[in-house]
């Protein structure tokens, strides 16, 4: 075992989209587990949008990275040392090591994979964010057969699982993705019934003209993760009843750009017109589903009735580029570092 | 019985606040009731913030009153003449008989009324305010006995109904008001545990610190019926978790008056961050549920649990002065106009 580890630290606050300078790589002493504690060697890591907002120091659901810190983040590894009950050297597992070669936990904080399991799978798919997918549809979205959903980044890895879920659910499902090759991979590999590419559009009302002709009985659910030009685009072609699962809102992510407009009241009009239900979610809450989302969701993966993409960056020091990349659309499908 | 019937017609379409030259005060022939209808004299009309919304002329869920067409409400009155079914003349009725002397109506679309019962009951505490604020909170508050709410308007009688069944619910509530004879009532009246007269403080900021006073465990149930001033002041005060039934932006019936910012992005991320449910209602969904409301809550107005006030004004004629009052919070209780 070498004695040093590396990792990638805060080393300052980035505005707006964040730059290498805002990432320090870094190497440090390897550290020991203690009593319940497990040394895990991390092979695959994962990356995701929400990894911006904890780059702020703003009061949220999560606390910030401290500057210095170790960015935050879900890891796969091997075990290589454990104290911890239940883990043995050798096992394949996974918890929130963060962007490092290494990670010391406690036993509590660490899930066991089935050996076989594939790294990107475990991060995507059938990991968090699939999870979000599936527990934002089941708790928030009411789906009914013949009614139509509307979805953003919708060949990320939330995005994705949302539209096949949907589709197999009976809904008309329209994807939002940024380019022509992502809308070919909407329509031909998660199967959705239509895609725009937003960056076709300028403006939210151009937007919202191609989303209606592919929407032409209206939206009903619209997933929210995005924010920006494409929720002003969709807000006036929700129908009545309509639902809204909020769980992110990543055109934000790199700061507000106004037009010297409040569109807040116009907003909460239309709540209340349409009345919509607009739900905020976290998966954090949720996982005592955990256990139903694999039992449920993992056969259809095998059986490839679910499909899924990923997108493998390779080393470590090569995270924060590959992040900046993601936070920009740069990935196709679920982003993963490869160690 | 006169030949001649008097209305309010909307004469132009008001910006921002209206006044009295947006309404005509006109004589029309007195209508015959058709086959299946029922002619009534209206005795007593109810005056109502949602009526502001449909002097303009946008979509909405109900349709505008057009220039020339008598402004929209419902009313209390007697049975004149009738061909329908169940009902003759003397019978006492409700029904949607706009701002008018006399009205002619299907009988399917009236509801006869036991005859002692006070006209302003019927459109106030056991009326279709009253039944907003139970359904509200029954649908979309999910109230927990030990939690807090806040409702803004809360001597009207949406927000009188709303704060005495949160407290028979055994939650803390807190009023918002405009002015200190209000803000006693909320307490002395209404059993509100605190009360914040909103017209004390500038700003959202201040009304912030005010109600952080007064709401020292946060908020979990914000009844919103006002926008503006008073959803700033309570956002960042909001639980994680918490519920806003949201049922009106009265604040903002006269207009928006903006800052410049545009607030939207924030409150999208308030309610990603802190898990917030926002239910956009109207109560036109839910008469399903009105037999329920009258057999439930009946009772406890007529035994004094659930108390109402009433602020009547006298003849037709003085209806625009009572509303354009009404939207600047000059009424005390159930605004009603007696003909």
């Amino acid at each position: 075992m070498p004695d040093t580890m590396h990792r990638i630290a805060l080393a300052r606050r980035p505005k707006g989209l964040p730059v290498p300078e805002d990432f320090a790589y870094e190497s440090c002493e390897m550290p020991a587990p203690g009593e319940g504690e497990v040394l895990v060697a991390v092979t695959h890591l994962s990356l995701d949008p929400y990894m911006r907002g904890r780059m702020d120091d703003v009061k949220s659901y999560a606390p910030s990275v401290a500057i210095g810190g170790t960015m935050t983040g879900q890891g796969v590894g091997h075990v290589v040392a454990s104290n911890a009950e239940g883990f043995a050297a050798g096992d394949l597992v996974t918890g929130i090591t963060g962007w490092a070669s290494h990670a010391v936990l406690p036993g509590t904080e660490l899930r066991k994979l089935d050996p076989g399991t594939p790294p990107s799978a475990a991060l995507g798919v059938l990991g968090m964010p699939g999870f979000t997918g599936w527990t934002g549809l089941r708790e928030f979205a009411d789906m009914k057969a013949g009614e139509t959903l509307v979805v953003g980044a919708a060949t990320g890895p939330v995005g994705s699982m949302v539209g096949q879920l949907a589709r197999l659910a009976g809904l008309r499902t329209v994807a939002v993705a940024g380019g022509a090759e992502k809308c070919r991979l909407a329509l031909e590999t998660f199967g959705f019934d239509a895609a725009i590419d937003h960056r076709a559009h300028a403006d939210a009302s151009s937007l919202r003209a191609a989303l209606a002709e592919v929407a032409p009985d209206g939206i009903d659910v619209y997933w929210e993760n995005v924010g920006g030009k494409l929720l002003h685009a969709v807000l006036p072609l929700m129908n009545v009843h309509g639902r809204i699962p909020l769980c992110g809102t990543i055109a934000w992510y790199g700061g507000v750009e106004g037009d010297g407009t409040d569109h807040l009241p116009g907003l909460w009009r239309s709540i209340l017109v349409k009345r919509l239900k607009v739900s905020g979610m976290i998966i954090f809450d949720h996982w005592d589903l955990y256990p139903q989302f694999l039992t449920e969701v993992g056969p259809k993966v095998a059986g490839g009735e679910i499909r899924y993409l990923e997108d493998i960056a390779e080393g470590l020091e090569n995270a924060p580029a590959a992040f900046i990349s993601m936070l920009q659309g740069g990935n196709v499908g679920k982003q993963v570092v490869a160690l």
